[in-house]
């Protein structure tokens, strides 16, 4: 079942590679049928040179297996929780890419310095709280999930408004309205973590230099992408 | 029309991609036909790996649409600016190359701190100044180009003495007399401003370590490649 | 003798090129066959372009060469010593990667950052101690050797719990069930290293931010990993 | 005349791209056949792409121009001035590698603060003192091989125990007993630049931290691969 969405899951997982946003068998790509309330997820563990497009698991959103012979990543509980909360999201991808890890590990969230950011966010990448020992020692990957939707709430952020996050200590997660859309979000997330570390460093060596965006700049940018007139690409 | 013209941005295009200097569809190059007036540049997001010769747009230099089914790049109007401005200019890049970025975003010139910059540019790379409030909410990219040519003549500076600009938070517009030379700018550019963030970084370990190149240094090597008497390279 | 561990031992040393880990002739694998008690490792200086299956060296674990035409690496005696005392360990790595060898040079131990560093080891990996000038020039490999088996008994750690150490002033070892998971760890490891340099880099830029994994999130990561209850890849 | 050694030189050209050492037409390696007194150098700004070995230009030692119907390299006064002094080269590389270049245009000699660097050099790799404006504007790129020169018979250093110089806000020059040596000098010193910097980096964040090599680590790993007892590597 699903074999197109499977198909486009794994192409969406190798995409990851191409990207150079992972290694080994860090990382995965999920994808929602929205209609059959039905996930397609890579396996967990397998490595990306022999991993084929039936390997991909199928689970329903309370995360029963419904079709595949391997077990699906271990992050999908953090996956399904996003699938239930944020209904405009088709796709999700987490990496380990190296940039936006090491802003998760620093526990900051990545400003917005530039246009680069504001054509993919309408403000900050938020970076979540960190799981407390009892959630942590819970239902761990539930509980991943939970707190990402926690902060776009206490934050009045809406997922279409910012289509990334970095969990605590962890890394990124991304999404989109579909797989291919959540993987190139994976991809400008990583080259905007690595900006905004250059951006400060490079500030850190001139005390006349300041950094941040400007609101109205930020809002011009995201808007002629984003917004309802916007005029970037083609029309579709 | 132009199709040769239209054959030779395609390719300079696609030589951004070979150059590391863009991910997804980021970045745009275009040429002008001096005689006829015209500028053929790269339509608006459309993917490299897809993108085909007759796709470029041609339009005139008051920005009209002379050929071409997609829309063009959404920075036209800013190439349409220096083109009317910079006379001696035949191609022109725009990329979110990550090194010239951060220097954008952080709203600093690049100094020239040695003699892969001297052979490249006779001083610093200027950081135009921010567009205000109306500039942006006016129009945007028409205003951006402005902006460059301003601080051109503010600064007193030739665009022919230096190929490049940072647009303030933003990124890097380069040019020469052609589109494969306005690339290859692009490229230098981008090496340019990583030796220069790390000479910063090196020098700030060591408090005997001066940086800053000599001017007659830098008048040496700027000459010797681009003054009346070049000696590097073959005669012409 | 020996022939499908020499092929194996081969295509490890071939991955250390594939995963950026040396450059030129630097860095060695090694695999030992434990019921015969035989070590099988590259030649010293052999580039890995013109390198054959063949060329791999076997020597018994007191060092004395059992078939191989070639010189063993320079590095033998260190891998010896570590599989005379690490009794798991089935494939040893040594490389001069970048991050690694700079955290060595420095001579500070990787602290436990973030997730991917705990799916990794059970805390910081350790710099060892630096060599005694009578170390150095007596038994200079050997002695490096000891110096790892030391720290790892003074710190009371395992080396199933850390497959890797720093040596200091000079670069990483890492281990595993086999050679093909030393080499994997060799790449993990500098990812890692990085990651936590740029840690530092970010946090070191807003006085507010903190660094250092929790303690029972370091846990929660090894275990699921590794643990006798870990629930990540496939059943085996 | 020279085929052979044109053939070679034009093949070491060539490595510096395959290990991303220069961009467009920059660096060049020239060797030199000591016993008929002819040096063999790459053309200036010729690009990497359509260059031939039949391109290559053959001088003598004091420059004139034995054959070959292109310029030679603007930089082949340093390459003579260097050959005429240091009688053990064989071969010499100049590029504009980003790491050693930033080490160069912060004016500061590269430490020996491991083992990958005390393979490779007995001591730091100097940074020669600028050129005077009156160096500059006489012969310039002349002088800039006497400075070379110069820097290592004040510091009392031979060529042999150190392949590599700083130029002064400019870049690296690297020899070896040929053409191909030289150039994996080129690779090592930039491998050893970015280690170096990224050293100072790591242990900048820890106060407790130190660097610099030991001296007797620095000797026994530059002994133990170019001392008379030499036995890194295979019997030659």
């Amino acid at each position: 079942m699903l074999e197109d969405l499977k198909q486009r899951v794994f192409e969406a997982n190798l995409q990851l590679v191409k990207y150079d946003l992972v290694v080994l068998t860090w990382g995965n790509v999920s994808a929602i049928d929205r209609e059959r309330g039905l996930v397609v997820i890579k396996p967990s563990g397998v490595p990306y040179s022999t991993m084929k497009a039936e390997d991909m698991v199928v689970l329903d959103l309370d995360g029963n297996k419904v079709e595949g012979d391997l077990n699906p990543s271990s992050d999908t509980p953090t996956h399904l929780e996003l699938y239930r909360n944020f209904p405009s999201v088709g796709g999700i991808v987490h990496t380990h890419s190296s940039w936006a890890c090491s802003w998760a590990q620093a526990g900051r969230d990545i400003p917005a310095y530039g246009t680069t950011h504001a054509d993919f966010a309408n403000g900050c990448v938020p970076c979540a709280r960190g799981l407390t020992e009892d959630e942590v020692n819970g239902e761990y990957e539930l509980n991943t999930g939970k707190v990402i939707v926690e902060e776009f709430i206490k934050r009045e952020i809406s997922p279409d408004e910012c289509p990334a996050v970095l969990v605590h200590r962890h890394g990124p997660f991304t999404w989109g309205k579909d797989e291919f859309k959540a993987v190139e979000n994976a991809l400008i997330l990583e080259e905007v973590a690595k900006m905004a570390t250059r951006t400060e460093q490079i500030a850190s060596m001139d005390k006349n230099s300041d950094i941040g965006i400007e609101q109205y700049l930020l809002d011009k940018h995201y808007q002629r992408k984003h917004g309802k007139n916007a005029y970037y690409g083609q029309n579709k």
